[in-house]
């Protein structure tokens, strides 16, 4: 490492994040662009790495740059670091890449000592600011550096007010302040067993050596997971000349964002404090002013603050977020970077600045990501009324389905419906849904269960019709016997107003005002620039007309996913279902076939009518037969019951109950499979038991027949699910092909329709080349697929091992969340290239749940895919996200 | 298609098969080699899939062929086709390039007629013969070609017998047979409505299309999916002059063998009758006569038939089944072909002509099978007893162990165990065994389960063990009460033999002789070749020191597979096992996993100490926990009936045990899965809970340490299953490492240890290059990758569709048998490719059941493995298949 270690501010620039971290580059490009910065410099992440790979050895040769460049600051304001007289004095702080707020440590008024201290005071400080700058350092530099706990030193000043009958700090005068610094000196010596360090130079190389330490604090690792920021980047440490806004009525302190950001409104948006210090604005003691105040108070100020605003908003392009200090009338920029903000502000902003002609429609498109339109499409808990209150979740479940609601809480669905049609807003709460339950969750503002994961019936549903949905709040104890639940000793009975959110799995006791989505205006114009861009079709998954219809408004291009057997389990269909499953006879599994087929025509009929001209994929029967039927457990249980009351009453209407269980439960247990996922299921079902993917492709021509007579474009594309060996499609196809042109040919109609198969099974993508040669499209399935690809069972692994994993960095996500590039990724572009080498432009789509996840997109967008699906309300999202991998590529291209 | 339809027999050779079919290819090559072969001809398969491609056209120009070919015979023989004076007569007979015996029709004596039966009289036929061919061919014909069965004339010849009260055939004068043909004529007018064709050429024609048609009669078609013949190949047609054995006492015929194929013992083998045809010797009317009477009855046939067959034998350098024909005091020989022939007859028949020089080391090593070695090396039934006295199975099950057996039924372990221990014979027969069960498994001949595929307890176990075992007999119902099983309507108690071919899966209810196995002699010699041939090592599955040594008499040459969870089983050890799972504080636990360091260490020793000098390939726990605490569905069902008890007696001895059932059903219901296969296992168990693991590393080394300072050589591999991604690996062998490390540091012995990885998820494979940064050995476990890539779970499938898959032949093998080389082993050959291609010299094994395979052993030599592992009585088939790789490959460069 001979590389340069310091870099003094006029010497960097904003490009140079990786060295500098955020916050040094911002402050060098500041000073360059010739905005006022208090001189200093900053010292690289590659001297933190160097110090980790150092055993934790500051390099011996940084303190030589660091001095040279203390004397340049010196040079610069014509002050002596650790001068008696006219002393500098020193912030030094952290600064990643990433922002990290308050994970790491910063130290503020550095160089202070015994002698300096005299010269704070001479040169415009008084006394008692001097002390107070003082003792503050003192606390600062002991906590961070020492390891003697900031509280210890609160617990002190504490003692020291009271015994003065004081509360506020600013009540103490110059000398109880000196005492307290004296007295502060005395514990650390105490604690350390060394006089606290007084020498200046001392202290600015410990405290650099503290910066790097803080990188590993507990709290910073915890952050950088969450946040998933490289561990090994560094942070890099800024050492800068103080300012002080405590000096006087001259002087203040404040932050603000050059637009508002929270709803993205084009106008300085901030707070300021005067005479005050920027702790004191965190800290809450005084309240600080709104920042259009500063122009009444000092115009010139404020004017200058406006113009430096409009400057760093032309120079980086983006919505700042502002540090500054006024000293003596005099305007100090401390820090800037693009501002966070909320969805509607990030739409709002970003179309507001390609008008204002500040940025291009491709970079606009670039700076919203999938997280705000999710707020934009959803209500969501307004934060500001719970930040205020400090309103605190009771338990968090998992965020199953997004979105915030609130309502009564209803134990049951009948009732849940009943309340709903009366006009009252209600909240299901369910120890689990099943299909039972589906009108009352449809008749629900949001859904509460207490077990299931992400993949539950509760959540599959609640997502699939867009109703906000917290799943697995182990916490909650469901009482419904008495009509309420338990969660962390809150007794919620029925009717009692409960919230969630479903973007965060969180539940609060409480009714908390929502704030409505909003869709229109700038986030119509967003999603037009995104169609411009994107070459990724997107398309939704549904099953009923009502979500097909969601999902044309959000601009969904056709049907990627129609799941045939959710038709089946809804209430009036379920006991069809099982009497063909349960059939004795060949006649009676027919009649039940022929009563399927008349209600899911009329399904697809609705489907196709609001799809009109739109393609429709639609995936055959897939689950075991078996999730149709009671479950073996509850079965199990009843019928050992039934034999001891019927062995014990001996009466006849108990045995005639006993044995219709046991003649169901053993069905049942025929049934059973040790690994359902991986059992008697999908194409294979189709193969052994061919008579139900003939009745649903009867009722797709037949709907599709009955609609293009009228004149509907229908646009049938029927994929078998499951396939992993040609053979298994091969044999299903052919056979449903001859039902298909024989109903075309008696109707005298013509339907453009396709067959064609998920991708799903490994063996499927690693012999593409031959399943191409039969089916006409792909759909990805990349839920199953990363299933087989890893061997996890999701509903297994989610609960039971994925969590840690993603927490011991065995995988760097959550595999079904964001596509696995490396393993079921490789699968997907091998399956794409070998089946389009077979079969050339064979159309390529994804319809697991990655189909809405925007990191997967960029990658099925990479990998050639003709379209994603998703659920009706990630459809915005997809196309954002399409169109952000198309210009990244072009700009890749270009670059 | 302009090429050659009909070749004669000496325009063609051996080589020919494809074309010719065996039967006509060998026939040409006799004619060629001066034999004396009666003239004929073949007409070629690609004339039969010409038929096919025709719509089941004979090609128009074949006839002008065939006349031209007929022509041919008739100047050879002086004879002419159709000729009243003295006519020649043909066989048209089948013929594919496989054997097919019986499956497809033959048609003898054909171009009989009112006049050529003159002439066949005139030349030297008695009447009574030329009647009786001539009631024979019209018989046949009509049988064959015009769909008029055999059994309608069956039924009128023995009533004509009856009319005249006689039994047998030869009591029938010319008169009679005159008669009887003539009815035959007019039956078979009646029956068609056409008289019976007398034209000796549309005689021929719809003979030959007959033959082409019998290619896809029913019984041919199961024939060829069972042999796994391709359905396209089609068979040739051979037309050949006939020649009579039963024209009087100078007449015979008869089948032979150049070795006796059952012992091998080179000496001819055969029988035969004289005045006889073919068929009387297949119909056992009259009883054969073995061959060696030949010499006394005619020295000078016998010596030229030795002379022919030593000089065939010579010819095709392989054991012969001969068929002749004397005619008239002359020698035909009608067919040769290599002769089938017992496991043990093929191992000493090969052995013995290296001897004598016929073959090479390589042709002999090629000429044997797995199936042949398999025969050598456990009990079989003696086949010739079991069909002379036509004894059938009573029923079928899986074959689950290979090896017959024979003994006592009884119906629980204890008993087996008891029995057995006071000398008794005994065979288990169980609904299905549980770990409970394993004594009396080791007590027992053999075991018989109602259910349970062929990865069940009772098969695992008793392979394992070498134990004969037929699993899942679903037709036997076990009535432990009783006492005794029920299977098609016999009853079985305890105490009657049974009989079980585990090779097989039947069930006979009698006692059966046994051949013992015989591995001396010339085994020991080929098993030596193979050694020089083979590059593939051989390793053996075992986790025990009994099977250890088993297999290293077998020739293992190190353990590729010792499964540690096996040892937890056993009855002293579930115990602790569960212990250690259901503990309540980490205190019990440790408690726990320090006796089972105690145990699963002494295990390790002694298996070390057996396989002192060869690797040991350790894998460490696999299954999940759960399978070692009671099953859930029992545990349910015991608790429902307790609290019902409860409930009504309220007894306080009942609620405590109740209380102590319930927690148990908590434990198990809180570890239930969905997917145990793709759940919490292998080493997400190790991630997840490090103390197994760490447990069983500090045994695995401290037996090697212990081992190794007595001077014994121990090579553990330590195998960590289930990675599918880099980052598992890395966590648990660095964990490990650490715990061998500093086991070894602390007894100042070397031990030289591996850390590698199962490849068994698909992601594995396609990453193999990360995962090989850590693994230092590859061990393919091809079971579950072969689940996850089809997506196929093996208890489920094998008993719910794959059984329909092969037959519809969407498979073309069950994949667990054979590795299904086009999809997983796709991913193992880039598995080890791109491991080696991080790793240089990889060491990579399959540990999977297709290690016992030959097929899939092929594959793995192919691919460059470098060592195939399987249980103990497959590492003879093993060393076998990979010399046959080995030389496979060197021919195959050569060529």
């Amino acid at each position: 490492m001979s590389e340069k270690r310091v870099y003094l501010f006029r010497e960097g620039n904003a490009t140079m994040r990786d060295l500098l971290g955020g916050k040094g580059a911002n402050l060098a490009e500041m000073t360059n662009i010739g905005l006022p910065v208090p001189p200093g410099f900053t010292i690289t992440t590659d001297v933190c790495t160097e110090y980790y790979d150092n055993n934790r050895q500051v390099p011996s040769a940084l303190m030589d740059e660091v001095r040279q460049a203390v004397a340049d600051v010196e040079k610069n304001l014509g002050k002596k670091f650790g001068d008696a007289s006219d002393p500098l004095l020193l912030s030094v702080r952290s600064g990643s890449k990433f922002s990290m707020p308050g994970m790491m440590d910063t130290i503020l008024n550095l160089g202070l000592n015994a002698e300096t201290l005299k010269g704070l005071v001479a040169n415009g400080g008084d006394e008692r600011f001097a002390y107070d700058a003082y003792r503050r350092f003192i606390m600062m530099f002991s906590d961070v550096v020492l390891d003697v706990s900031k509280h210890s030193f609160e617990e002190l000043f504490g003692a020291r007010k009271k015994a003065k009958g004081v509360k506020l700090d600013t009540d103490l005068d110059a000398a109880d302040l000196k005492a307290a610094s004296e007295e502060f000196l005395a514990f650390v010596e105490s604690k350390t067993g060394e006089p606290f360090p007084s020498d200046p130079w001392k202290q600015l190389e410990l405290a650099i050596e503290a910066v790097f330490r803080s990188w590993n604090n507990d709290r910073a690792i915890v952050y950088r997971r969450t946040e998933k920021i490289p561990d090994e980047i560094g942070t890099a440490v800024n050492v800068q000349s103080m300012v002080f806004g405590n000096m006087g009525d001259d002087c203040g302190t404040g932050v603000a964002f050059t637009r508002d950001p929270s709803t993205g409104e084009n106008s300085l948006y901030g707070e300021y404090l005067m005479n005050a210090q920027g702790e004191d604005v965190v800290a809450g003691v005084r309240t600080p002013v709104p920042i259009s105040e500063l122009e009444k108070q000092n115009p010139a100020i404020y004017k200058e603050f406006v113009e430096i605003g409009n400057k760093l908003e032309g120079h980086y392009k983006d919505m700042q977020d502002l540090e500054f200090t006024i000293e003596k009338g005099r305007l100090f920029m401390l820090q800037c970077r693009n501002g966070k903000r909320t969805g509607p502000a990030a739409v709002r902003i970003a179309v507001e600045m390609v008008e204002e002609g500040l940025i291009t429609k491709e970079q606009a498109v670039l700076r919203v990501n999938g997280a705000h339109l999710d707020q934009l499409l959803h209500p969501r808990i307004d934060d500001v009324y719970v930040t205020d209150r400090n309103i605190l979740p009771v338990t968090k479940g998992l965020a199953a389905s997004p979105g915030a609601a609130m309502g009564k809480a209803v134990f049951d669905s009948d009732t849940a419906d009943r309340l709903a049609n009366a006009g009252e807003k209600v909240m299901l709460v369910r120890e689990e849904t099943n299909p039972d339950d589906v009108h009352g969750m449809l008749a629900s503002q949001g859904i509460l269960t207490a077990r299931g994961g992400k993949t539950s019936h509760a959540a599959v549903v609640a997502r699939g019709f867009g109703i906000p949905c917290v799943a697995g709040a182990e916490e909650i104890e469901v009482d419904l016997k008495n009509r309420k639940f338990v969660v962390n000793g809150h007794e919620v009975n029925e009717g009692d107003i409960i919230t969630i959110d479903g973007s965060t799995g969180e539940l609060f006791l409480a009714q908390l005002p929502l704030i409505a989505p909003d869709v229109s205006g700038t986030f119509g114009t967003l999603m037009e620039w995104c169609d411009e861009y994107r070459r990724l079709k997107v398309r939704t998954n549904a099953d009923n007309p009502r979500d097909s219809q969601q999902a044309i408004e959000f601009g969904a291009e056709g049907i990627g996913l129609c799941r045939t057997e959710h038709m089946f389990f809804e209430a009036d269909r379920l006991p069809i279902m099982r009497d063909m499953i349960l059939a004795k006879s060949d006649a009676q599994r027919q009649a039940a076939l022929q009563k399927l087929e008349v209600v899911q025509q009329k399904d697809f009929e609705g489907i196709f009518e609001v799809m009109d001209g739109k393609p429709v994929t639609i995936r055959l029967i897939d689950p075991p037969l078996h999730e149709f039927l009671p479950s073996h457990e509850e079965l199990l249980k009843e019928v050992t019951e039934l034999e001891i009351a019927a062995h014990m009453t001996g009466g006849e209407a108990i045995k005639t109950v006993l044995e219709e269980k046991q003649t169901l439960l053993k069905a049942v247990e025929g049934m059973k499979e040790f690994n359902p996922m991986m059992g008697l299921r999908g194409c294979r079902l189709s193969i052994v038991f061919p008579g139900i993917v003939e009745m649903q492709t009867r009722s797709i021509l037949g709907a599709a027949i009955k609609l293009a007579k009228r004149g509907v474009k229908v646009l049938p594309e029927i994929m078998i699910p499951l396939v992993g060996h040609v053979n298994e499609l091969r044999a299903v196809q052919t056979q449903l092909e001859n039902v298909a042109k024989e109903m075309l040919a008696d109707s005298g109609t013509n339907v453009e329709y396709m067959f064609g198969t998920m991708i799903e099974i490994p063996r499927a993508a690693l012999t593409a080349a031959e399943i191409a040669e039969y089916a006409e499209f792909f759909s990805f399935g990349t839920n199953d697929l990363t299933q087989m690809t890893f061997g996890f069972s999701r509903d297994d692994a989610e609960g039971k091992f994925l969590g840690d994993y993603v927490e011991k960095k065995i995988l760097p996500t959550n595999p079904f969340e964001s596509i696995d590039q490396t393993g079921v990724g490789r699968l997907m572009r091998l399956a794409v290239e070998e089946g389009r080498g077979q079969r050339k432009g064979l159309k390529c789509g994804i319809c697991g749940e990655h189909g809405g996840d925007p990191s997967s997109i960029y990658f099925c967008h990479e990998i050639g895919l003709d379209y994603v699906s998703c659920s009706p309300f990630r459809v915005p999202i997809a196309r954002l996200a399409a169109a952000q991998a198309a210009i990244n590529e072009k700009q890749a291209v270009k670059a």
